[in-house]
């Protein structure tokens, strides 16, 4: 990490990045209102710090040993005290800010007429980003893959529908994009591109869906430690893209015995990526429950945790759902849903500020 | 499970009981206000059912698979369709009723005045019950065992000053019971008697501490899933005693990696907990989380996920503490989470009526 | 699944095929000694197997509910009843056969100069397969990511090396494909294919791997049960390549504590797995372990629980691997872990057939 | 930790542990063939080692953070260089010494017939410890607990049973003690005090066990580290009893999915702990997997890893058994694998001495 002087001029910040690529890296150069700090992408070893640290506008050079560094609390404070959480704006929506923010929708885009009455439902209920899956990973080759999984023009055209729906209901969109293979076309549709679950160790997809500009959800692997969610994170603020809301969704339960719910809702690791990292934290009760009669709790539970924003799975009629239906609620549970978690938002925010976000 | 006809006389029960006997088996007579149900104790393959149900009084005979039948919501159902939850009362609290309970005290009974003072200063912070280790579990013989570990003189005068703390503070007390040598001694001190995590799967602790006329609070053991931990509970059941409280603190974190938290707090664990079992159900976020600063919104998280109490370690100044510093708060930090986690509780207490208890 | 009668011609196949294709599925046909089978691959539920079963030449018509059907057991059985596990050979080396099969080399292609002076050593020393990873999965985007990581000209470079050097030495050689984008590149000089643990999950990079023509050697995630193991194994399977090599490298270790071992080495898996899938299945000691002085005694268990190969990372000076020295052993040590291999091999073999192979 | 001068008297070795005494602790004094030294139990902080380092005869004193030093093979090696492995002789066995050992019987003593006719087959397939489960630990309080949970009355007969099979078949006998309550008369009957999985972490058994002067079976509880593992092994030696047996008998299987079997069978602890601790380490693939058709497989990996021991159950008519019978296996089959495993536990013997346990 370089901190810079604060009257460092643009030709010294250009100099310092010309010569951090002199080593064979690359440079992450973050400007904050009192001085601007360069973080070194790449493996640090290969530069010379003693060097770097006498470079002129220089005020500090130093290794840093996490892997992840330009995600971290440490490494925006330096440039930005005031900076305790990342705001993603996206739309009319903001993430990450004052407000708690509902991304609801069906599991999986199954035709427009079901899409179009699901957006409309969830919106009237307080939602504020609409989800919808085309391309699902599935544990089966043999299930149904997503309207993704019949070819190009049927995966396009329900992007086309939820891109329609976002707008007619004015809510942004998000949907995942699960291989290298769908990046440019789900851009065109998507306002949010979403990673799942399966994919995040796959860190040639993060790189090719980092260069796209928008923001992107990430979720957690079941099997990842925090170490491990934040190290592959990393790999987008590297290719440049800080716009990463990450998602806890279940890791994986106990081995013994039946399992209870499908994942095991991992709600302390919420305050605790807040201590480490300043991007914002969202929950997914439904995958992580995998139980409709758990979201009222589990989504209550999320937000005093700390979560900035719920990912709920919603349906008319949930026992219709061609995916996920036993983990799907209605729009009527979610309006309820809703406005208890507001409350309970608002009730937590000022100690959950103190004690998480600027401790 | 004997299902007794609304008129059943005593006699017939009387007779039901001695039959199932007969078969080597025990029985659980449980008198709702419409009718007796009898539960089978042991292994209910030796008794013939269709010789049961033509007993005089017998409305219905059948075998129940779970290894956690007398605890289940579905045998309280049967003789009293009202009861959603054992409310389980202890001096002047009431477990498991409207009200939510704190638990709260130092981890280990060091001196008198320590006592004392977090005594009192826990009542004033909001606490209902104290707790306070004497016979302290520990993963090293080289460490401080707890005054229990000096010797039975200095186990009972612990003993002593905890009776007393409750007395003068006016609130019931709990301490763990380690060993089945220790069990007379702490039944003639404590209100509450603790079965420890790691002693969850002891069953010949659970029945010997079962045999005292005490409530008893069971922690989770960290490896158990949700059925083991109610197949162990029935043990105590088994023996007669149902009042038990049922603790989440935590279960294995995932095995890659730097540990953020020191369990993984399972409070998914809570409502599933409750949609099979009628018993109170409370959380521990110190244990759970080992941080202090994740107290104030895990203990928020627990009670939104439906936790009808908590337990809390705290200290007036928790760097002293012996053992477990890292994780106990001050009775001003208890305050603060106490009074957040009464509104949390009254804003969820009807839908998660309704969603968990009833349904 | 699709049983034709034994003289069913190749007109009615066809025409079984094309019935399939009319329900929306894709058909795997398997032509045994004494009779053809049809495994139907997609979502079963659209096909109506009443219908199918009057076809010309049907034998029998059922819907098969495991995720994993093309690979298993079962399914091999019913077309070919000699058919214990799937030989795969390539170049002069058959896996799945009679004999184990070594694959070692470096954990990662460093310089020319020290691929073949690791090749030529871990020939000596008795190695069948030469391993050397260029693109590698780190977790840390900050971490030397093999020479593939350098752009493509090195990485095209490095592939080269590999190829060069399994010409000289004799060996077929194996490198991991990391994305989607560097499959032809891989292609074009890799014997056979390897998708990371890391990539197990990504079911396009699968699929898309399977396409190209050659023998896959596939890793378990260390996060995956055996059933979703084998249902990524079917994905492969789905676009017609069987030649995957399964391989056990170590699953999530247990949360608490220090960890002795990187991973838990999973060695009851490979004769579970072998008693569902008729697939070879070798063990990577290196990575299950990550540590040098473990690689001996878990090579022979391996070997010992049924592996039919075994994958070692080896280095002429293991300290000066770039990447994980910590596992990595010397060409002596191979050689010695190599004889003693062979013999426990011979020792099991008549008994693991009889147990496991033909059960 | 107390290193004495080689001619130290026993003068001077009395002084060090009176004043180890003085500090509240208590010694350890193992006294090896060119030195002794002394190991101090409890919480070494209250000892002041400056003062120890000058008493007379004392070489050097300083802490050992370790929370299991008195069963480390660090402190052995201080005392007695040529201490690799404790051998611990139990009538005409010797556990820990050149020889692999097994114990067989069944898993459940049900009657005198069934114990003797089991005893007798499996000494003639050449088991050395006789096996038998009276006291039985079981899930559920509904399921059958083994002749021990019949009363005391019953529970002697049986042990006397075990103790006439062990003497007329001229085996040791090994039988688990679940309770405090049952220790002194176990150990009037079995030459073996086993403590099973779910007490490992019960310290008052332990150390209540660890004072009768027998060997110990000490059994990895599945939910524990290899650190908690030695740690409560410890709790024995700190009590002066180290003729401690470990048993790795498998930890949680991961959480999703089906489990194929009952637990991850964790061989590399073995290696992973003998490089710790000197004690010696045996193994238990029936309760580790669960599956009677794959114990010949992973008996031979267990020894091929270092197992010095295996437990192993059998019964003539293992569909008849009362409990566990999918992984019990007949004498036959047990035959075979003590066969085999005679010949792999030869045939890693010197490399396994040099990698392992001198290393």
């Amino acid at each position: 990490m370089i901190i810079m002087n604060s009257e460092a001029s643009k030709e010294e910040i250009d100099n310092v990045v010309k010569e951090i690529k002199r080593f064979g890296l690359k440079a992450d150069v973050s400007r904050g209102e009192f001085r601007t700090v360069i973080g070194l992408i790449g493996d640090e070893r290969k530069a010379d710090f003693s060097h770097l640290a006498t470079l002129p506008g220089v005020k500090e050079a130093f290794p840093v040993e996490s892997p992840y560094k330009l995600i971290s609390r440490e490494y925006s404070r330096r440039f930005d005290e005031a900076e305790e959480r990342r705001e993603i704006t996206v739309g009319n929506v903001t993430i990450g800010g004052e407000g708690l923010v509902i991304i609801a929708g069906p599991c999986t885009v199954e035709s427009k007429a079901q899409l179009f009455r699901i957006a409309e439902e969830v919106k009237k209920a307080g939602a504020h980003i609409l989800r919808g899956g085309i391309f699902k990973p599935r544990s089966s080759v043999h299930s149904f893959q997503g309207l993704g999984g019949n070819g190009r023009e049927e995966a396009e055209e329900a992007l086309r529908w939820l891109h329609e729906a976002g707008q007619k209901f004015e809510m942004p969109v998000v949907t995942e994009v699960r291989g290298e293979a769908q990046v440019d076309l789900v851009a065109n549709y998507a306002d949010i591109m979403q990673i799942g679950a399966r994919n995040m160790y796959n860190q040639d997809l993060l790189a090719r869906v980092a260069r796209v500009d928008k923001p992107i959800l990430f979720k957690r692997h079941f099997g990842a430690g925090i170490d491990e969610f934040l190290s592959f994170a990393e790999y987008m603020a590297a290719e440049g893209n800080k716009d990463i809301i990450l998602c806890e969704r279940g890791i994986l339960p106990l081995g013994k015995g039946k399992n209870y719910t499908r994942y095991t809702f991992d709600l302390s690791a919420i305050p605790a990526i807040q201590k480490e990292a300043y991007l914002p934290v969202i929950a997914d009760p439904s995958h992580a429950t995998g139980r409709q009669d758990l979201i009222f709790n589990m989504s209550c539970a999320a937000v005093a945790a700390g979560a900035c924003g719920l990912m709920i799975e919603a349906h008319y009629n949930p026992s219709e759902a061609m995916v996920d239906g036993m983990q799907t609620i209605t729009p009527q549970e979610l309006k309820e849903i809703i406005s208890a978690c507001h409350k309970i938002h608002k009730l937590i925010a000022k100690r959950h500020r103190e004690k998480v976000l600027v401790a």
